[in-house]
């Protein structure tokens, strides 16, 4: 009997669990899950004989030594800022690790010691990171032995609401983390455009869209991510003379947002004075030129450009932020009153379904010739538990999980997926789960 | 025989050291120039028989108590990071001590300790803060006297060159820290108008203008300092409904600058991948969308909105941002590269003579009705020396330390110039020094 403990049984973990419960009783494991609510995790196992529920707490020290030492491997789906914590103890403890974090620069100088331990500490084997990475290098790596030469790469992801439930002005709900949506582009972004290095303020980001194209799901829109760069040498690709990431919506979604970004609605940085008792008309307001005899509405259009009779201006009132009702939440900044507001609004309800959209688009040479090759991947939510993202994050982390416990996943040190030996197999097991790629050349 | 020690013998400091030398043997004054370059102060000094130079090292714990020991009051021209050092040995030696520079939280503590040892720490005495201070609150509390109400007080300054030089299109050359200018408004700007707290983020800083005129001098711009609110308290106006303060440019001005700080050229919060070889050309590409067909010019203009024949380009064009010229610096930000750029373009010629402007503007209610006072005060350089923000923030430091000397000034504890004793002697004696304002009532 082998011993599987997940940290963590929040929202991205319930395909995750079932996976490995579904596969426990065939490979012998026992599925141990942790977290600081009991009751939240008995929901997760939902009493299944091969699986266990303890009450666990990060910072207690002697808990956390003594259940990564009873373990085979480790699965850790607790904040980033944690996993230094379990990393230091799986390391002591020669226990595999798998997370679907972005590797920290404090846990990639584990790299040789985990080597040393013959030990894998495996990140980033989620959605985004972690699907990304897998199906970009399963192409690169491919064009790559058939002699071409890559010049271009734009990959984009989207967390959305299934088309079926896609039923706001915004064409969006909140199927995640609220309020990194809020403060979303605030370090402005970088990329590389046919040669030239791109930088993009904050106040621009979402002026700098992209059109995409997914067959049967129509047109989408993408702003740039944060840094295009950095990935381009984890993909062996430094000399690629162009290189964009972004983030998918539906069409519109980025104009009307850019204007509560030009108006400030999004600032972060301060407390608004007062924040309980004002009223949304007045939160707006101070943003806005004192002007007699307009409205807070009128003057709202005219600072931010939007014509007082638009389709975005629409949106902003079906949002309810010229309304004089109070926002009661205190000692708030801008983004957080903007962030309760939209959660009220952009609710993802309990019969709606989520969706992911990943594509990438790759131009490369190859006999003298230029080709396009397009690949595109969409994933529904089945219910609102086993979500679009929870799948989408929790399987590949499973899957990579029971290869490594299956000896077929042999590195050592710190790693992310962008090895065949680890995209390979789990790229091929996510399509039995309807986790697929289509591809077009042209 | 008084000993005056002066710590500093930079741009700010020939105005104050020609003062206390001319008054030295009415007074009966020795005046000791400290500074890190002993050729420095020897220039400020010329040779005065009642003047001395010493080589002074702030972080020399043994010169610092010595020196400071010896005098009768000390007048600290450093850098306002230095300031900790100075008070605390001033403290030590119970002696008091002049500066123009901003009350840091760590010197406000020291109040009690200045009270209880009998000496006054004075600050903010220059120019802004210093003078705006003094010429505000003369206003504040003559009103306040009459039984006015204040409603609305915006009060604002700016560095500039003397009309009969002014010859760019900028109308602007820098006369004082030009990285100053260049990240000026970085932290957004907030004020309050009509009883509504205003906040404008960064991106729309130089579109929140408000026009001023001055006689003989015509129409400026002025647009929003970062924080027009914490003078409130210090005024004794906290519940003022209006209450604003900015900077003074040339009309025209804030336009033109706001289109590089829409494209981020301004950014100073990362490195520009090989900035020395990069030409200001692909600098300014940097920011831009790629597109076939057009220049680096045509799309700054379309991305910025500006026509591409209008003044405004012209004046981007004159600083030579298009041209295909090298860079020339390492490792620099986009705010540093823009600064080099500007320091060739704008830079104050030594025949060029600056000019400080400062406008007060006051709405209050007395005996039911509404009156308006505007205050200004216009001071032009003598020459490249005795320029006017040396003037400026010299002559105040130099006249409250006299008063001080002569006991005229007997406050004890941390200060800033808001007190009648204060402001009254030294604005008067600026007035002999052409250092007047001007009073408009309607």
């Amino acid at each position: 009997m082998k011993n599987i403990l997940i940290l963590g049984a929040g929202l991205s973990t319930p395909s995750l669990i079932k996976y490995l419960l579904d596969n426990s009783t065939e490979f012998g494991w026992k599925v141990i899950l942790g977290d600081i609510s009991v009751q939240l995790a008995e929901m997760r196992i939902q009493g299944h004989p091969n699986g266990k529920v303890i009450k666990f707490d990060i910072f207690n020290d002697e808990q956390r030594a003594e259940e990564i030492k009873n373990a085979d491997i480790i699965i850790s789906m607790l904040p980033a800022r944690l996993h230094y914590l379990v990393v230091r103890t799986c390391l002591k403890f020669k226990k595999d690790l798998v997370t679907a974090s972005y590797v920290s620069a404090e846990i990639r100088n584990f790299h040789e010691e985990a080597r040393e331990n013959g030990m894998i500490i495996l990140n980033e084997i989620g959605l985004d990171p972690g699907i990304d990475h897998m199906s970009a290098m399963r192409i690169i790596d491919n064009i790559k032995n058939f002699g071409g030469i890559l010049k271009a790469f734009r990959s984009s992801t989207g967390g959305l609401v299934a088309p079926r439930y896609d039923n706001n002005p915004w064409n969006y709900k909140f199927t995640w983390n609220p309020r990194n949506v809020v403060i979303a582009g605030q370090g402005g972004a970088q990329f590389i455009s046919y040669g030239s290095y791109k930088h993009v303020p904050y106040h621009k980001v979402f002026t700098r869209l992209q059109k995409i194209f997914i067959d049967g799901y129509g047109e989408f829109e993408v702003y740039p991510n944060r840094d295009s760069l950095k990935y381009r040498s984890e993909y062996g690709i430094d000399d690629i003379p162009t290189m964009f990431r972004g983030t998918i919506r539906k069409p519109g979604f980025s104009k009307t947002w850019n204007a509560l970004v030009q108006a400030g609605v999004t600032d972060d940085s301060y407390i608004v004075e007062n924040s309980d008792n004002l009223t949304y008309n007045k939160f707006i307001n101070s943003f806005l030129r004192h002007k007699n005899g307009k409205s807070v509405e009128e003057k709202f259009a005219e600072y931010t450009g939007l014509e007082p009779d638009s389709f975005d201006m629409y949106k902003l009132r079906w949002l309810g932020l010229f309304e004089a009702e109070k926002i009661g939440l205190k000692n708030a900044t801008p983004a957080q009153i903007l962030q309760k507001r939209l959660e009220e609004k952009w609710k993802l309800e309990p019969e709606d379904k989520d969706m992911i959209v990943m594509q990438h688009r790759f131009e490369y040479e190859m006999n003298g010739l230029e080709h396009t090759l397009v690949s595109s991947m969409v994933v529904e939510g089945k219910d609102s538990v086993h979500t679009a993202m929870a799948q989408t994050v929790g399987l590949p982390v499973a899957i990579a999980a029971k290869k490594i416990l299956l000896g077929e996943i042999s590195l050592t040190g710190v790693h992310i997926p962008t090895k065949k030996m680890i995209y390979e197999p789990v790229l091929k097991e996510l399509e039995k789960y309807g986790i697929a790629f289509k591809e077009q050349k042209s």
